[in-house]
């Protein structure tokens, strides 16, 4: 840090993404990205008259792509905000309806404690229930903003419509819900900001739309709401989705039957993997998601990370206490899966020699 | 704004990007991009192979960008910062060395005022002189830091680096260069970043290498200044550069046959530009930018802009109080310049009737 650096950021932790390995070969199962290829539209779309026109700038208001998501959500495009990534939605998300501070899960997306350091914004943890679910009647008398990942990130939980719902009837500062896994298994709660004006919904086509390397998130809520995200997007980098991300994301939101094969792929080798890890003696949470967070006896969460790192797998170690016995493996195909349960099997052999 | 928003951020004043027309077809000369597509080495990169990689996240180090960057102005990997258009990047400047406020010229890039709103950071604007260069030594006496574009926005005028070595050994502060324009006749300072621990210099790969619609800017300085850029990054959007976009970059920067015959073209097309206008009685600012700021005695900046507008021409009218009779004029090809002066001839001829 320099001499130069402002003092109130001077103990921001930032944010410490999975692994990204750039030279050996490992299969990936750390960053819960998919294993499938973006839809064949969006590779047929940026062809090279597309790249031949990146000298130009990006549409600021990105509007093919804000028209293709309320599209698909049956929203007005005026209810939809779109970022680079979900990161960036949920950084502004912090900044814009901060000051009175934010209420999340002691567990869930990682990067909302450092979202709040950065924008130096109050950030209030309540706990989990003892198996790993988010009690939402625990926020009814919150006072600030809310916000949790639904499914919740790392866990994989869900929690119904109806629950949220009750949530957000009975408090009145802004509840944000973020949808980044939803499409995996679980109902969106899209449907529910058009009857309440203090809920948003966050959504990334990084997982279930198979862009992650496209940097595409968005939010959906009143358009009251979506103005402030627009203020500030506008204020900080008014084209800040690329020209070939903005067309590949529209491309991705249309082609509804490939994304209905993708995620329903996902989802079966899930169940497949939870079953196959449930019979070696793994304990695994119900997620709807694109991950499973597993954990065995025999081994902690930290061991079987590097065992499986050292043959050339890469899950996820979070390390928080309360999940220090898991690791956190995303559904890769089901011939990554395959391989991951024998080499699993073949370290819990070992380990009992 | 929603009753939500934060009432810090209530007063913030969006910044105004140029008309990005979707229907109608203009000669766009509006927003300073490049008439030219990306070097063949860009399109030939960006291949089916990449798009359908996209499911996978982007190196959140930029590694291939940052070492090409580096590459090209002889400096290490660790001096390089990269960020999603050099918007980003200056934001990310104003929030890391603004505490203490920053200081700039009364007229420059209409972003740094926005940017210091959005991060509550105080701007003290400093007068050009008559003929609307930067008097540097106005400058030896600011506590702050400062920040100033070279040549400067909206006037393309030059300031040359024995000037600016003079100001950075005489000032305590971080000294911000923003080179957005240097690549068509200045000489970059980077070379300075060695010697000066406090300066530092901003790019973009959107007017010189032809790649507006990729979003990539940069910095360039000591690598405490870059660990300061860094550490806000990771704490607001790790993989803020998309996948394809860091391809392009890098690609576009180790292209530099392509890159010198671009930019060649252009300020020989500027001097051509210039010296048409002179000759119909046109003031032009001496800019050594890929733009002109030029006025006539017959017609007011805003009037100018209109007419052009009216006849399919986009020029940028910026309304500031000491240039409100110019217009900017990005330079294009030399086909549309000739139209645009065929234009502005017509225009003039029925101005006199």
């Amino acid at each position: 840090m320099s001499k130069y650096f402002s003092g109130k950021l001077s103990s921001i932790e930032p944010y410490v993404p999975g692994e990204q390995p750039r030279d050996k070969k490992y299969i990936k199962l750390n960053t819960n990205e998919s294993p499938f290829p973006p839809s064949p539209e969006v590779v047929k779309a940026l062809d090279e008259a597309q790249v031949s026109s990146l000298n130009l700038y990006s549409d600021p208001t990105a509007k093919e792509l804000v028209d293709a998501i309320a599209e698909y959500y049956s929203v007005c495009p005026e209810n939809v905000f779109v970022g680079n990534g979900s990161d960036e939605v949920l950084a502004f998300v912090f900044y814009a309806w901060g000051e009175n501070g934010f209420t999340g899960p002691e567990l869930s997306y990682g990067f909302y404690p450092v979202f709040s350091q950065f924008f130096c914004v109050d950030y209030t943890q309540i706990d989990l229930k003892e198996d790993l679910s988010i009690e939402l009647s625990d926020y009814y008398n919150v006072k600030n903003s809310i916000i949790f990942a639904n499914p919740n990130a790392q866990t994989g939980l869900y929690i119904t419509p109806e629950k949220i719902e009750e949530l957000v009837s009975k408090v009145n500062g802004v509840v944000v819900v973020d949808e980044a896994y939803i499409d995996f298994g679980g109902e969106s709660v899209v449907p529910l900001t058009k009857k309440y004006p203090n809920l948003v919904v966050t959504g990334t086509l990084s997982k279930s739309r198979n862009l992650a390397g496209a940097r595409i998130g968005f939010a959906i809520g009143n358009k009251e709401l979506i103005n402030d995200l627009n203020t500030l997007k506008f204020s900080f980098n008014p084209y800040n989705i690329n020209r070939l991300s903005i067309i590949a994301g529209a491309k991705a939101m249309e082609d509804k039957e490939y994304f209905r094969k993708c995620v329903t792929t996902v989802a079966e080798t899930r169940e497949f993997t939870k079953k196959a890890l449930s019979d070696i003696g793994f304990t695994c949470t119900d997620s709807l998601s694109n991950f499973i967070l597993a954990k065995t006896e025999k081994l902690s969460g930290k061991e079987l990370y590097l065992a499986l790192k050292e043959r050339g797998i890469l899950v996820r170690y979070l390390g928080d206490e309360i999940i220090k016995e898991y690791v956190r493996i995303t559904i890769g195909s089901k011939e990554q899966m395959i391989t991951l349960i024998d080499t699993i099997k073949t370290i819990l052999s070992e380990v009992e020699k």
